[in-house]
């Protein structure tokens, strides 16, 4: 299944409560959709987040988000991508 | 130890080929700065890596992407992040 990167701008004074509690409403709504967020990552500098997930389509990874958050978690932008280690 | 979300842009045409050998030279280079590269993902349609590694510093990350690259392997942007699952 494609993963996608979605990154959130403007994100500042996210405290690791916050986003466990975002990421928990997104895991809460993600089988409806048959996608899996699986990590994130904060910059509370610059106010970015970066979600991980594996989606049948970029549409239904951000409907997740959408369900979860309303439009406020809406992504600025989200990729398609292949993952390497 | 820290962890950084670095992005580089306009890279079109990559093969898997190209990325692996990339991230080869990478790996060779990166003990010297205390630096381990641990993932990366490639998005085709819009040309951007995203390299995720643990690093003492951003500039010890950006050094290993650029002795392994030179000038053409500097990341356009470098975030430090905190990881959540």
């Amino acid at each position: 299944m494609p993963r996608y990167l979605d990154i959130h701008n403007g994100q500042y004074g996210q405290t690791p409560e916050m986003l466990a509690a975002s990421h928990a409403r997104d895991l809460a709504v993600q089988s409806k959709y048959g996608v899996r967020y699986l990590k994130y990552w904060y910059d509370a500098a610059t106010g970015k987040i970066f979600c991980l997930s594996e989606s049948p389509s970029k549409e239904a990874a951000v409907a997740v988000h959408h369900e979860a958050e309303g439009d406020a978690g809406l992504p600025d932008e989200i990729f398609e991508v292949q993952e390497y280690e």
